[in-house]
């Protein structure tokens, strides 16, 4: 079982905000001056008939509120399906060992082929969707020749793809598999392609630039007016009311933010290493192989990546 | 058919706060002593020119149900999932034993085999997501060779998946089952393997944490402060309001975290006991066994779980 | 085509009205006697220094309204996934009576044999789903042999299931249908298990019950409250728009309470009835009976049920 | 490609407001004496200690706007639903065409014949849908003798469905076709029946009538109690500011009643005549046909129906 | 890898405002200009007895927040969908070549053949859903006799496909292909049938005008009034405070309306130009070609289209 990243939360807390904390403290601060600007400055501007009212703020407020939380749902939405298409690449790869383990039973030796092939995907994806290199853990798994059609490759998940195919079609040609079996296996290797395509989208498609721009925009704008709005009712608790408020507005856009890259190894992004991890684990057990690799544990910071 | 919890919803009222009640009445109690503070303090601290308005808390506390509205409709979609993904398990229990039994109708020894393994697959499922002992279950269900090799690995569920596969494999190498209707039943295997990884997806992925936080954070402290906005204007009455709001804010909260973790044993979590039991007694009834299990009724607290 | 019951909306007022009206007559009339009380005492208690104000409950009143627009939502998407349901009931009873009969076109007696076990599936299910007896529908439909196990088990509707599979593994026996052919049907009876889980999952999972009480609760205790925060403003005024508001909020709870059991049979749920006459008709014309049932009319007041 | 409705907007504009314009303007006008009349009375019955506040019509705006925005979300989904069946009407008749054009190419005389079923089955879902006569246009499609069985039939669309299944069934007893083919074209059937019983379900199952009613009454109220509320702040002004808000309310009211019907003849309806049209011209160009049909036009208000 | 467009978003900032910003920016500075006019005028027409308040605006403003959040969310929806069938476009093209190639290893040529049909089918969809002129791509990757057909054709990407189709259809013929590998095949020529009504579906009906209409005029009109009702609190803030919330509404309604169709060339759209580029080297590459297309850039403006 994974570790539960929500067991130790109160750790995390202190993570979370060690990544994105420096920013919104910096912000939060700055608001903070802001509001003592305010409370200074009041009775000097108040003077020249200029004054700010939080009628037309409680307006605008609830109007952010309302675009601030579609901005979440969508990058929630985001994270949710870049986890579900992992869950599937999980799923499958389990379904297509299966598959071939209960076609050809007295075979190990391909099954163990396919196992790599399976599990090089997986490496192979999350290289892709973080930008790392790749070299190493396709090194470890694949064969020579394969390795140098993956270097040359634009696109190396999907060339695994085509190994897969391939090995797939030899046991066809050999008569090893039929085509009824051939066609079951590969609907769940269509599925991998489904799934690459997915991360593929996700990654290469942000949310459209001008409504992050918009709403991002209008937070930091309303929070920083904010102060001079509340100064004339509440005075000496300006600050106490006004950090609170930008907190809640700054700190869920920042989240949004966080959750609309899901890939990226910020502490809400997903363990994409773990699950690689208990992908080649799972695989391996499966073959009945006995080295299998350790099992990857939170860090210090209870954190997973 | 499963007892229906809430028809008997005025006992159920008692058990659900019999299991958060008494967080939630120590926070509102907290509540209660923070406006009568409040009260008392009034004039003292008007007299410093401190003072809190509604104005800014209403404008913050329609945001906040925004954000809240939010949290708890991804909560309740977490809830709704693994209803879903535990309802597809019957569904492809039930649908996997009436093909065994009507491609091999005169074979009622391999149906029963066949149902055992799926039946503790259900089993090896709930005690997985609870992180209880499956030992007990598979021992009544599974003959002993497979029970070694269950205890021996890192993900037993999955491994019973693999177990039903080799049947069906043998059933193939046998001449049983032609390659087609192999194809049929290997479909609904690859669903099993969607509701494995389903439940352990919601279950090892939580709503980003620091959402929660964020969320949980801002309705306490907006609880807190309520009652010093409300007292200028409600004097004696801040208690009774500040306690109702607080009471709406608080306790959706609190729900929301329950439902975001649907696999418990909290009052508002899956009956999954049950939903076992119905799973065992629905494939026996199918095989025409009649020494089936005792249906599980719920407790004196009219609570399955 | 069914009567469409809004071609009768006027009616139909009064029947929806008859059914719940008199609960929320009963409780927009308390109402009406707060805010009696509320004008005749309110002199008397803001004179001992107790008011209350329109400012928090307008706060309260929004954060309500979103949380009660969430649980209308949900009630309705269970509705919706009900109906839907039973649309494909409809769709995959026609598509399993049109493969068998262009598999089968010169064999009209096994088509009619499969068509009674079809419609006996969907009347058992509509008298599971309402507790209702099943045994005359059951009798008039299948013979004699069947009925006896199904009296037996504890889940009838899945026993038809299993003599719908078993039916079609006679046929595939006796070589009247290949295994590519059985493919197919068998595809389509577990579409029919789909469904069977599904309707099972709605009409045994409320929604969770902690949700409905704090919304229910809310409401009652908020509508209760007005009439007290709005006297001060609107004095001889306050019961019109205390009981208009209350009408929103009272009426639209009922009705999410309605439609969170699609199954009964209330005015605004499934008619059940009606939906299993139109596939009984559907199927036996596909065969070319002549002696069609009636098709079912709306009663006097409009409704199907 | 179907000519797009929104690029003459601005004629569109009086076209829409033709056929609701009457009704929303008479609610407008009547809204508008309303404001007239608070603006004349006002001082009378205020003198009379009778008053109305804004406070509590902005509490329940924002609940009403809430309840509304639900409510037109459900009626575009449901437009959305019907005009994506649609859309798969297409694709699938496409595809079957496709199918079979690719399985018997040298058999041009059959793919006619197939594709005349097709074509008639989307004008006989057309007029089912609308109330309309299908004579004309299924004489003009189908040979006689399946016209008969059509007109006597309860629902002709299905009985398409039938022949269609009956058709392929001659083409597997011929040999034409084997089992494995006939599994392909069958299973795009079964779309075809997917297609006709969502179109049947949106059709015969409307909102719960409750919903659509306590909405549409309660934006009524308030904008008939509006004026009375605007006139102490406003004075001469709350007209134009009432008619606003009641525009605002009172249109998207009326447009999520227009929509939640998509098979109408109305402005924003599915223009199916188009729908079958293109189907039409689609199909028989697939089969190099010469005396394709006049592509429907917009008609002077360009508009499709 | 396509360059991802946020990575560039200060320059993107100044893009999107290039393409809109100009109609924003007039609105903009109307409102502007209407501040002035408002507070220019304000004593006059305050002497006059007519006067504005907040209260109704903000009712308003958080009505038109709700119904704009659901215009966004709508728009967005499209966007997002459009996306997602180009998504599959690439899953789909790169299965069919991988079946192709796992099928018949040994005819390379074939497999060429192949792609060229796959790819000229995304360059044709493009072309169609953009209104350009499609006959030089296709020109380069079609033969003479195909191309002909295609000019003559209405709807050409529907005749690509039955190319397509025929093209397996000669396989099977030939013998080269099994019923059952044709089947499969088949099952992902059905899904690009899907990718291509899809996208037309999109094209072809965009949101109810009525809808689009009533929120636009909405928000313009309530712009342009509020000067006036925020003059009366803020004097001379009032260009800034309405020149801000303008923004937020205008700007999230022109987006709006840019995202609704998202196969325009406009900053926000899909670059569907990038996409075919990524069609094509993904399959030129997976059969082995040296000479793949240069791979699309960014623009000056770090846009792609």
């Amino acid at each position: 079982m994974i570790v539960r990243p929500h067991q130790h939360w109160f750790r995390r807390l202190f993570v979370w905000h060690g990544s994105v904390l420096s920013e919104i403290l910096f912000r939060l601060s700055l608001n903070l001056a802001m509001s003592v600007v305010a409370i200074l400055c009041f009775q000097w501007y108040e003077a020249l008939g200029v004054k700010l009212t939080l009628a037309p703020f409680s307006l605008l407020g609830v109007a952010i509120a309302i675009f601030l939380g579609f901005r979440n749902s969508v990058s929630y939405a985001r994270f949710t399906e870049a986890r579900v298409l992992w869950g599937s690449l999980l799923i499958v790869n389990r379904s297509l060992l299966r598959q071939v383990k209960s076609i050809l039973p007295q075979r190990p030796e391909l099954a163990q082929e396919f196992a790599a092939l399976l599990i090089a995907f997986s490496y192979c994806l999350k290289h892709q969707l973080r930008g790392t290199s790749m070299r190493e853990d396709l090194a470890r798994l694949l064969p020579n020749h394969d390795l140098k059609s993956l270097e040359s490759s634009a696109s190396p998940c999907n060339r695994i793809l085509l190994l897969i195919g391939q090995w797939l079609g030899e046991r066809r040609q050999a008569g090893e598999v039929s085509d009824i079996l051939f066609q079951s296996v590969d609907q769940n290797i269509n599925q991998l392609s489904s799934v690459l395509a997915g991360c593929e989208r996700i990654s290469n498609t942000p949310i459209p630039f001008a409504y992050s721009l918009i709403v991002h925009r209008t937070v930091y704008l309303f929070c920083s007016l904010l102060p001079f709005a509340l100064v004339p009712d509440l005075h000496y608790m300006t600050p106490l009311v006004s950090v609170f408020i930008s907190y809640t507005f700054i700190s869920l856009d920042a989240l949004a933010e966080e959750l609309e890259d899901p890939f990226g190894t910020a502490p809400n992004d997903l363990p994409l290493n773990a699950m690689c991890n208990v992908i080649e684990i799972n695989l391996r057990e499966m073959n009945d192989e006995t080295n299998l690799p350790q099992r990857l544990r939170p860090d210090k910071q209870f954190q997973l990546n």
